[in-house]
């Protein structure tokens, strides 16, 4: 995000409650495999040797010969056998007559796991034998041949216990994992989600799907990109925390409506809930302004929005960065939370209290508070230290928590100061309830220097942010040189670009993974990943990053600088042995 | 490639002649914007200010008030200008009357290539002055006001001379290449071809879209992969060569029906047509046969072809390897050159030429010939010096030119120990006509191992390659481990992911670069690309590779090792000069 006229924001937000996935179940899932927008349900059993899925079979198939394949999810005393694939569960009777001994054989002594083939005809339950949990809960599968087609051998762990595993073991054996219910579903919902935006940007407004490289090269500020080696001594390519450039560069060139599921990558060390490699809706438009830009978001998302989840009510209630920070003190705001920031200076205004005093003598003084409903019982000392110590940070603001109510001031020092009059006020202006707490900052009101950058904000995650971006060469110059003093050099093609007829254009990106973790509920952006990397950036099941001989870094011209025991005693401190993976 | 079971091959062609394509001018654009199997127009002026395309205007718009805004393609005598935008050209009058002064001024001065925004009425062109080569020849723009939005300030060349500019100034100005009809056609029909495919998989053929991660490790014989540096002294990342590790784990995780229009990367040094980083259409299936395989692809790209080009016939016809060695003396054949290999063993059987007794005394061995329609003519002592080197140094064959008609036996020392009655006899079998030229070759018909691999050959060209998997670990094992002496252990995940129920499975994966260079008669894949390296692998614009300081590298644990000079000048001797970029 190095673009320097994303000084200040403009922000809406989409503030639509999601909610976790509650479905945890096989027999669930059918439903799901067809956005119900869509006209046509795939064809799962082109092309194969399977008549239907598993999951699909339902009375209206009594009678019918059906050659399904699968992964044993249970057995039971040597009767039946449970078979699954992607789309559910079917049962499967063992038969018991001496003339189906082999196949008896195979059924019965194949391991869970293991993957079968099966040609039989769809049969009624017998009476009272229904399930109507179960999606194919009327009907089962009486055998007449079957094929194992691979045993399963070894399993690390049992995959019906598996939710219960820790994260470092999901990973490790990712492949494993990937037959959960979960993972199915938060991969194939990706991908049709994905799909929706392609054909609402394609073939209904005419984007044009642009691959940009990803080998590059360093941009202005960009320390945290990935540097590959190239067989040229001294010269490396730089993997792009974005295609900024190239999509700019492509509105230049005459496309002038672009989108690219971009791969991205920035190289933040180990930070929980990061990747080094992400995945971003890329989108640039040429002759846009700001509501343009909006519109297509909105369109987009509508079009493309999940039918079990609720629906996108367009437009989405838009703020300013000043709203946004007055409102909700923060620039991604969660609409959803009542926890408006209110304005107490005058509550104030005789205080005794010294740093009080001294905020609100200042010109643009001011004391705010924001009440966290039921806080003094749900928030610990440590989640107070923490906010304490973010605002600090990221603010350079104090924080103080106040509980007006209740018996827990032993935490709150400034609380034995507020007079009884003081106390009352402030109970009355923000609802405080019995074990409300109040978080109290003191600060300047500063004015923030418009630009026009825009952020898209779900349940207080940000999923978006672009600008109308300059177009015009001497002022992008003055602002990358003498403004944010980067090395132009760095941009020279770009700015060079901006002089040959470069129309006005603006975009936005949309950051895929943290979308849908928010669209399916997810604990993680992991959990939206095929393979994800852990919070230490190691592929866990192949062991990424790893040592290679000296011998493969030669042709690429560069050595490993190995730290000295001092170094390397002093980096273990910043990564603590807790953080494991 | 690295999968041991590719040891032999089964291929199949599709033999459709393409042919370059002859639209070069911006007039015939329009009709190749959708194809025609696309029902419904995209709306190419959602979002923005302009109400209508330049291309698209005809006389069915006459008396509309318009928007429109493009670059200035060229002004004739201060009375028209001609606007372009990716849609296509049209005429604007530049008003005359005082009152129009100052659109008059904007319209007069801007300089070409400016970009412009026009608000006025089509009007008919007066009669006698309709342009029929211009689709939008009828009518012309009245202007009522102009803006200019930016004005072009340098062009490093004129747009309208660029088809004669070197590729190297292109790719240096690739965001002015990038306006040319040819590039905005190549890369919209790559957008809207690939957008099929995906329709085809996602939405008919129920195939999940998925992200496979690009920062890997190592493989086995992984020599061409890239490094990213890690944090981790010692520690790389790999970029992967194709995702075929994780198809393969996605298989055994159960997502049974996989694509990915998926970003690889092979470093292979200095080649032309080969770039650092290209495009796979990547497909994994469980269940599935060869049949299968061919099945699905046929489908894929007979839905995915464009209208405007010839149409896709089915089934392709295939030949086993062995076939496609024995009649076109290749594995990626052109089957709309008639020049098949011909067995001419027996015309020799009583040979006086020493070196072809030999051959014939071995157990297989055999005398194949080629004949070149007018091969005497076209081809020159350069051209036969390079086929007998690249049979040499390709296959460890010696092949020899023979003109058996005509007068140029100098260059054929063999043709004089050729007796009359084999020289009719060759010319009665292989329909030898005057001028033509044929290259005889010698050597053993060896056993050819099958395995189940296969490609898919366009016009001789290597369009897509893939296979049935080894769904066995212990055969997956001893394959890696015995016969082709592999670190197995580099495959260990994937080795211990077969034992825990792998189905059986297999793919196929097409180049897109070089599929899209067939189907739009492009001269070379960087025309099919939007920002493509040079064949020294260098980005031209932004000149990435590029020198980064040393202290950028010291996060990563790494650092340069400079060559010496004597190395220095070895490598230059590598990199002749006139390879200069």
């Amino acid at each position: 995000m190095y673009f320097p006229y994303r000084l200040s924001l403009l922000y809406w937000g989409l503030s639509r409650s999601i909610g976790k996935t509650t479905q945890r179940i096989w027999g669930s899932f059918s439903k799901n495999l067809v956005l119900s927008s869509q006209t046509r349900r795939p064809e799962f059993n082109s092309f194969i040797a399977r008549t239907n899925t598993c999951g699909e079979l339902r009375s209206s198939h009594l009678g019918q010969e059906v050659i399904l394949c699968g992964w044993i999810q249970y057995r039971r005393q040597n009767i039946f056998l449970v078979l699954r694939d992607f789309h559910g569960l079917v049962q499967v009777v063992i038969p018991q007559d001496e003339s189906a001994a082999s196949v008896k054989k195979i059924l019965c002594e194949a391991p869970m796991e293991s993957v079968l083939q099966v040609y039989g005809t769809v049969i009624s339950r017998p009476p009272g034998q229904e399930n109507p949990m179960m999606p194919t809960g009327e009907i089962e599968i009486k055998v007449k041949t079957a094929e194992l087609l691979n045993p399963c051998k070894k399993l690390p762990f049992e995959i019906k216990d598996f939710v219960k595993k820790t994260e470092a073991l999901r990973l490790q054996y990712r492949y494993l994992d990937l037959r959960s219910f979960q993972m199915q579903y938060n991969l194939r919902l990706r991908s049709q989600m994905v799909m929706k935006m392609r054909e609402y940007l394609c073939n209904l407004h005419g984007f044009v799907d642009i691959e940009t490289p990803t080998l590059f090269k360093k941009t202005p500020g960009g320390a945290k990109e990935f540097v590959v080696a190239s067989r040229e001594p001294g010269k490396f390519y730089t993997l792009p925390q974005s295609p900024q450039q190239f999509k700019q560069l492509l509105m230049v060139g005459g496309l002038d409506r672009y989108f690219q599921v971009a791969r991205c990558y920035r190289d933040e060390g180990s930070r929980p809930d990061r990747q080094p490699e992400f995945t971003q809706i890329d989108i640039e438009m040429s002759f846009v302004d700001q509501s343009g830009i909006q519109s297509l978001i909105e369109g987009l998302l509508q079009y493309s929005w999940p039918n079990d989840k609720d629906t996108v009510v367009v437009p989405f209630p838009s703020m300013t960065f000043a709203e946004a920070l007055a409102t909700y003190g923060t620039d991604k705001p969660d609409t959803r939370f009542g926890m408006k920031i209110v304005d107490i200076s005058d509550v104030f205004r005789n205080t005794k209290i010294g740093f009080l005093q001294d905020a609100l003598t200042k010109p643009q003084g001011t004391i705010k508070a924001i009440c966290i409903p039921e806080g003094a019982k749900s928030l610990k000392r440590k989640d107070f230290e923490f906010i304490r110590k973010f605002a600090v940070d990221h603010f350079n603001q104090e924080v103080l928590p106040v509980f007006l109510k209740g018996s827990r001031n032993q935490n709150s020092p400034v609380a034995k100061f507020i007079m009884e009059e003081q106390r009352l006020e402030l109970i009355r202006l923000m609802e405080i309830q019995e074990d409300d707490v109040i978080l109290l900052t003191v600060g300047e009101h500063k004015k923030a220097v418009r630009s026009q950058h825009y952020d898209l904000v779900l349940n207080g995650s940000e999923i978006g942010g672009g600008s109308i971006r300059i177009h015009n060469a001497e002022l992008q110059h003055y602002i990358l040189a003498t403004l944010l003093k980067e090395d132009v050099k760095l941009l020279s093609h770009l700015l060079q670009a901006l002089d040959c007829g470069a129309p006005p254009h603006g975009g936005i990106a949309l950051g895929l993974d943290r979308l849908m973790c928010l669209v399916t509920g997810a604990a993680s952006i992991r959990d939206v990943i095929a393979f994800p990397k852990s919070f230490r950036g190691h592929d866990l099941m192949s062991n990424a990053p790893d040592y290679i001989p000296p011998e493969d870094l030669r042709p690429y011209h560069i050595q490993v600088s190995w730290p000295t025991d001092s170094e390397a005693a002093k980096s273990s401190l910043n990564h603590p042995t807790h953080q494991q993976s």
